[in-house]
């Protein structure tokens, strides 16, 4: 079984691509729902929320642990934690940027803490020195997704407001550094026009588990696939909307859990 | 020593008309920040959060508490908590709608939480028997205030998307049901039209309890006032934020807690 966290249900479009590379994975995936959004909180109260989970994925005896949240991504460097390896998004993202750009100039939309981070454009640097990175909190795209105006004038409007000041820097790729942003997809590329590049972490991060199972580095399961989910605030809201995103996935069972 | 609470930095807008009409109180202010917003989130763990923070200021020992949120409030109908008083803006906020409306016909905005409890709903038919209540959930009001678009043509758009279906209903008067609410007041009154009212809780819950302490319900404090801060997640920024919507008033201490 491997572990997926996030703050609350924008980790599901993580979860979405690694379901479809590895049919034969079971995943518990859980939601800190009581306590999201972590993206405009401090980097203390984001690592330490981030460990009450780690540590109760790993008492739940996950083989393996992938933080599906780019603003505690940015707050968890370790790899492994009790001997359970933990995977973030940000590296696989910027590989995943490294494939698509041409021009070595790169976007970065994140939350305000991701972007506070300076986590991006470290590991962006470390990979491709002679990039250039201009990065962009957008606070309002979760709000708007959670809100479901992901196809909306006012989301096109707000989209071009955070995204023409990158487009003045000339980049070819952008990468979509918040699991809910893929969720507003059609509105982000309508800003940035059809040339740019979008890169989805969560379509990498599923790449990279699937060679770390081909390499042997993670054990492969052989099947049935089982689909778990926790939330630290269960309502039928949630339970309706995690059954689309991952539809047509089954779900085994949805279970409330407190943390902290 | 009065105690007051938000989720977050909202209920700064009550603190501010508290410390005008009661200038000889002091007032320990608590945001739970690290779990900020409130408004999306379960009854029951809205219920478990108010419960963790009122029975923290009973223990600071203070006189009376206000919940200056109101999907907090609306989870908290106790009018006592181990002896001490405790207010909720719901009741205030009616009083001066039915003090505000000719024509009986009131409209409520809100966080999802505050609507779906049908709190206002219930207050406000049981003072006014013959009004008409239309509530209206605005999510993204409270992620606009916090980015800071108080005076922006995006926030105007969304605030006339929300309000223009109420206003089919020949509403006179609109309870701001959320404590963020008073921040965008230029923009929902720019969409209301002049001739609607808008009724601040935050302005109607100092007036309750200036009433209190003159009644003698509340001990008289005799000054100096002094004002205390306690945050779930303190950040820079949080601090300046909360001395601007302060300002003049000076803040005597800061302080990070830990909830939960």
């Amino acid at each position: 079984m491997i572990g997926v966290f996030d703050s609350g249900i924008g980790g599901l479009t993580v979860l979405s691509p690694l379901l479809e590379k590895l049919p034969n994975e079971s995943f518990l995936y859980l939601g800190d729902t009581a306590r999201v959004p972590y993206g405009n909180k401090s980097p203390q109260v984001i690592r330490k929320f981030s460990e009450q989970i780690i540590d109760l994925l790993v008492e739940k005896k996950v083989k393996a642990i992938v933080i599906a949240c780019n603003s505690a991504s940015a707050q968890v460097p370790e790899t492994h934690w009790k001997g359970v390896p933990v995977y973030t998004v940000i590296h696989p993202g910027v590989v995943a940027a490294q494939k698509a750009t041409v021009s070595k100039r790169i976007g970065v939309l994140g939350t305000k803490a991701t972007v506070i981070s300076g986590a991006y454009v470290r590991e962006i640097r470390a990979q491709i020195p002679d990039a250039q990175v201009f990065v962009q909190p957008c606070p309002l795209f979760v709000p708007l997704a959670e809100e479901g105006w992901v196809n909306d004038p006012v989301t096109n409007l707000i989209a071009f407001r955070y995204i023409q000041p990158l487009m003045q820097n000339n980049i070819d790729t952008i990468i979509l550094g918040c699991t809910h942003y893929p969720l507003l997809r059609n509105a982000i590329q309508r800003a940035t026009g059809p040339d740019v590049k979008l890169v989805d972490s969560g379509e990498a991060i599923a790449e990279t588990l699937k060679n770390e199972i081909t390499n042997g580095k993670i054990k492969a399961a052989k099947g049935p696939s089982q689909i778990d989910v926790l939330m630290s605030d269960l309502s039928d809201a949630q339970k309706i909307w995690t059954e689309t995103i991952l539809a047509p996935i089954k779900i085994q069972s949805f279970q409330a859990i407190t943390l902290g």
